[in-house]
């Protein structure tokens, strides 16, 4: 059976009217300003009248399967992908963590293996680099060639994930040999450890202390650490999670010496503010992520560089842990913010929030809106134009976006398979009102009508060619 | 007669497929993998197999009717829109120039009527703002009520064209509250004044001495300048024919602030150097334009604030003069580069010179070409979607591309009314097979086949909405 | 009779030693570890056991004589010169602003007639430049020959003092030639006059809207128009009253790019911020002066900047006025914050608030202390070593400065000539306990015993040169 | 015996006069216009007529006793004290640098042998920390209570000298609380090992590749990370040998954030060029040093920096080795430039070459010049103003320079233990006619004339005093 979208209105960064889409099995077979149920044969019509239609959102930048501080992430595939499709994500690129003395193949399969069968939409990976020496060499190139064509390090949690610097620079120069995208962690792991140390050993043990245990200018200087290795190397380079304007502008230095960097903002840092980590009652533990959520005054310069094209794209980070049990690891008595585990969930909530706090107030416009969530990152890691389009031939994955939709977010509500939302109370203004992923509707209504298993992984081509 | 291009791969900013496109009268009708010719009537097939569809181009920066030092600027809208359709722009946007004495509205009118009947291609006006009182502004609303919504001023050419500072904040104001970009010339015009007396007057009269009478700090304080009215006002604005690291990063510190200022560069300034200007026997008098073609550094910088989004968009700032009677006006004996008229003619070779030196070598890829040669000048001067894209019912303003041409540039084959060609011998790889403006075709194999007069103006919107 | 300070500390920029300092006539003429008054002959003693000895200070930054807004500044030479020296400041330069009708020389003459035979302390004067034209060139030459070496202009208060940049060129030329320092108020005036309409227009005319119609913005304009003009002619230039982070990032640009150009900051600035202005009941009006004190942030920044050098002096901007009948004339019910005189009478208390709020909170050491209050104005215009310096042969103008006083700065108990005082209430630490100007003890105990009329003007030397 | 110094002109940072000095034992005693012999009983005297009389010279940067590469740097402290003590530097500062296995107190007593009682001139060290430990740290109280308060650490040389992150905070951090100050060799080991290997595997072995194995970015990356340590844990900073414009501009930025960081530059950076290290025949050798010397235009930016205070001191990283046997170690057959030994000689010429470049070409003036050369490093380390002042009481160190000598820089004439000098045929203008050292007149007419083993450790203060 076939899908009809009639008259919405298709938005990409660079079109904008009214027409019908056909979609027939995976891909969008047809566009035209009226296309005749007649010659269509068996279909399922979708009015979209006064609603947009949206390529389907990406976002570059989540975990499911994460061990992490001795426990583990709460969203598996099931819950994850799910959230990310009643969202409007279809596709998901999620890092893949292998601890340093793991087989990089190994780990790789087995995070495969957490999604293969399982996932609703459609995903891929960050091959972590975690170790580089002559054993690991081969089995990243063997990875590449299995359409992951993006390597994640982590210049924090040293020990756990973070690389030496012979070891990025050898993870730069491969990257930049295969074509592949280095997209880096940027926090100066001794640093942080010395400043926690020092708050902790002074009594500074809340969630409120985890922001000064990781200022700005710790990011600032991964930063601009990373862009130098990307500068001597050549290599493409992607800053995940940028939360501060002393991390752009080191990046935009770089840029303006030709130096192919591009930085990722994610949808924490845009909506909420460091006060929300000093919240009383251990609340504040909820708001716990890296780097941490700012003062508004970065905020402020984030939406500039998010308008003016300096910030590429907007992720989540999404990293789901309990309140109870899991956030709670760092609670009194024995009080100590750095066994909070670190993440606030949004997969489910970035494009509502990025609409409600972006497009309502004019901070920027539908084309930007939907560059950021989708088109961008289909380009920078590899899926373009097969994602972040609406075009013939691409696959069918569209948001029906309901503009005038409002509404409230709540954990009681959510999809997420996290016991708070950090968003709790907000209102939004626009939801997805139906979510294809390849040609499956996967949400209506705001509801999951998807089918787990039906996600595959997306083979990512390399830097220097759109995927024909 | 309808118009159906088969098989071409389509590309924008963000699209990148293999389509038919099929044109009924002046728009896009329909796009899909293969559209059947029996369903169409009659029809003419253009088969675009291995060749690329592009969106036609806008050069939002150029002169026609240009009465300048004394003399005509050379083309008409007869040899310059031929010649702007054979290199594949079917929009220009000229600077409608009055002098300080001259009633707005009525030059306005003069402008309209060296175009209308006459262009074979679309076109509009930046309205040059060169007085603001009270009887100029109702006369400056009913202008942008007329489909002019863009404002130009002049921080050069003091006495002829130039604004005092209390009208560009007036025009500043008065742009903020009608949705008006301003675009501007910055170049302080006191400075210029005095540094090109005292080249003068010590016997530095040359074309070479034409860059050292208006160095790079005199256009980045030109551009600090434009920006603080900006940020004042709230007013978007647009800086054109920028030339140096210095004024890109005067602008960018605005940028970063939230001052919504775009940045155009040309192309003179992507290929040329200024060693140009100082050729022998006056021919650097060829290269004389302002800003002034620049040191080798300011090359490189601009190509990499091109790729990285930092520069919007890529225009010509055509002021064609020939060189024989026009450019010798500074000639020895009376030796005066200041008497040299500015200009370094390009709406014919932009497009291909921007496609040997941008795509050709890897500086930027075929999106990026799109987005600075149509969709941005689109966007930024409210004609999108309408122009710069490529979806039903837009207009069907398309160029069939050739990335397998190779040829020379020379006076001997332009289309331009000059008896010169500033890029001269220059080699280049591909341009236009067909281009088609408003459904009509107007170049086959790099001739034009299109029809003087059929070019109109285009009504466009202003800032706060695409053109529905 | 011969002075002779004993066992005093000796602080300048590079010295710090317990001496001895034997003053005859006007000049010191020894200094030793110890000096037998054996050897003196008629001498009064002066002890300075536990006190500091400091070159006395010179405040390149005061208005005296000023017609300005209708009104005139409230101190002569009579209050102005006993409050200065009871501050430990021996040498003043007043600007001298003629009205840009006037004629230079004219006005000179008038100036100095203000100051001669009633002054107690040395002087000398910044010349105005209000206008530049071929009249007045030569008598510019010949006001430099007196001794006046350096230029004053204004790119704010256009139509009063504002000189255009033609004549900006001019007289910076003109600055270079003669080896002549060009001193610039930085406000862009047209941009002032603009938001000032709109700000009374909309009904906002308390002291507290003075700030919002000159932002930042229009302070950092004013530097970098200032600078480009310094960098395309060569001249030497100091920004006065620099009151932002954003105005000393414009000059510190091209500081890097080799102009010669250095940063004055005032006092109120580094002690004051806007909040002052925003005082009810029409209070504020004591803490207007332009540019207006700033918001905390950039006090801190201007602190840092004057730590690290890139802020040269430290002076004062005085410009005393009464609030009543004179702050008063922006008073309600003709409430308008653009009738209130500027400024924020200060030439008294700039060492002792400078000691308080810099040394004795340890910002700056005692040598920059020196620095910033004597000696690098003394270099920068011209009267180094005969003033700025303690050495042999050099003026004895000499501040025995009490580090273990405390105070409280009052309108009651202050020597300037204004019914209120800015620094109300404020608690001081330390202040001169002798101070002597040329010999001549003028303050004891924080007590003026000098002479009016003892006071002369000091010839400066220009650029090149020490005053041997 | 005393010593009268009659008729000189006394130059320091913020004095200029000309009197008689009379010394006696090893301070100065008196200054004043004329002191009578009659009265001082046996001395010498020595006519400063129409000469300069500046405070001995303090080279805060240099290597005596340097194994390094497998071999020894060359000067002892007899060459090595007398080479400086011909140029009129009368302090070194030696860098101590232990190897990572050594134990620090015996490293520093190793150190401290080879200097007692053989220098000619004074010294002191600046404490290499190239391992922080629990075992580390009391030792290196340990030798701060010995009067050597500043640290040197590497960011280079990993594995010999270089510290980890952690090691840099906690030696900054115990910086912070002992007042001391930490000086760091700024380029990233790692990044420096990755691209040597690069070139050295691409065939690239000759000297001129050495400058390409360490561009500016590793040393911007070095200065970038260094500052953020000094912003984090508060401790003041010196950043050896800055080389170009990117590593300034790194600094600067915090700078102007409040961080206490100086920086010092070298005089080969000042007069070479990376011309030199390409010069053939493997004579390129002589000016391999790290950092490199670079290209011309930043050496025109470093002169700026000088000048406008954003440098702070010009020192010499003197590290002697012979072109004969050691520079030789990269040559051909075996060419390798990782193998040549870093270092171009420099302390004898040091303040000829700056007053030759710098004064007699007006970059600076002549306070300037004491300043970068004595006094702004006597204050930096502690040992002001018993050293780079003259004033009664301090240190009689003291150079009375020929500003009229002209002379020309021969590996034939100087004092320095290397067989060649890399500033072979260099003219100079200027140097010592007689230099003091603590009242020993230890040159004269170019000649040493001093006594090995005159020399004194000083016993320096640590920040927050003069040393009274």
């Amino acid at each position: 059976m076939s899908l009809l979208i009639q008259n919405g209105t298709i938005i990409t960064p660079d079109q904008r009217y009214v027409a019908d889409i056909l979609i027939k099995g995976e891909s969008i077979y047809r566009i035209a300003p009226v296309i005749d149920t007649a010659d269509v044969g068996d279909v399922e019509i979708l009015d979209a009248t006064d609603k947009y239609v949206f390529p389907g959102f990406i976002d570059p930048h989540v975990h499911i399967y994460l061990p992490f501080m001795g426990t583990y992430a709460k969203d598996t595939y099931d819950s994850g992908s799910r959230a990310a499709l009643v969202g409007g994500t279809t596709t998901l690129i999620e890092m893949c963590c292998p601890a340093r003395e793991d087989d990089p193949w190994d780990a790789y399969q087995l995070w495969k293996r957490k999604a293969e069968g399982l996932s609703a939409c459609d995903y891929s990976f960050h091959m972590g680099v975690t170790r580089f020496d002559e054993t690991t060499e081969p089995l990243l190139r063997r990875i590449v060639a299995d359409g992951v064509t993006s390597f994640k390090v982590f210049l924090a949690y040293k020990g756990a994930f973070g690389v030496s610097d012979e070891e990025l620079y050898r993870t730069c120069r491969l990257a930049k040999e295969l074509g592949v995208v280095v997209t880096a962690h940027c926090e100066n792991a001794d640093l942080v450890a010395q400043l926690q140390a020092s708050l902790v050993a002074a009594g500074k043990t809340g969630p409120e202390f985890h922001e000064p245990s990781r200022p700005v200018a710790v990011e600032a200087e991964g930063v601009h650490h990373f862009c130098t290795f990307l500068k001597l190397t050549g290599a493409a380079g992607y800053v995940v999670h940028t939360s501060c304007r002393d991390a752009v502008e080191a990046a935009l230095k770089f840029q303006t010496q030709g130096v192919d960097v591009k930085l990722e903002t994610v949808i924490p840092y845009l909506v909420l503010d460091k006060t929300y980590a000093e919240r009383p009652n251990f609340e504040g533990a909820k708001y716990v992520m890296s780097p941490p959520i700012r003062d508004l005054v970065h905020q402020t310069y984030l939406w500039n560089a998010l308008r003016s094209g300096v910030i590429s794209t907007v992720a989540t980070d999404h990293a789901p842990f309990d309140f109870v049990g899991q956030k709670e690891m760092g609670k009194p008595p024995e009080s100590d913010f750095t066994k909070i585990p670190n993440g606030i969930p949004s997969v489910e909530h970035r494009p509502t929030l990025l609409y409600t706090h972006g497009v309502a107030t004019g901070r920027i416009d539908l084309h930007r809106f939907v560059e950021v969530l989708s088109t961008a990152a289909a380009k920078q890691f590899g899926m373009f134009p097969r994602k972040g389009s609406i075009q013939p031939g691409c696959d069918a994955d569209l948001v029906i976006w309901d503009p005038d939709y409002r509404g409230t977010i709540s954990a009681a509500t959510h999809t997420m398979d996290t016991d708070y939302d950090g968003f709790e109370g907000f209102e939004i203004v626009g939801r997805p009102a139906v979510v294809t992923c390849r040609g499956k509707v996967s949400v209506r209504d705001g509801q999951f009508t998807g089918t787990l298993g039906h996600g595959r992984q997306v083979a990512r081509s390399t830097k220097g060619g759109d995927v024909d």
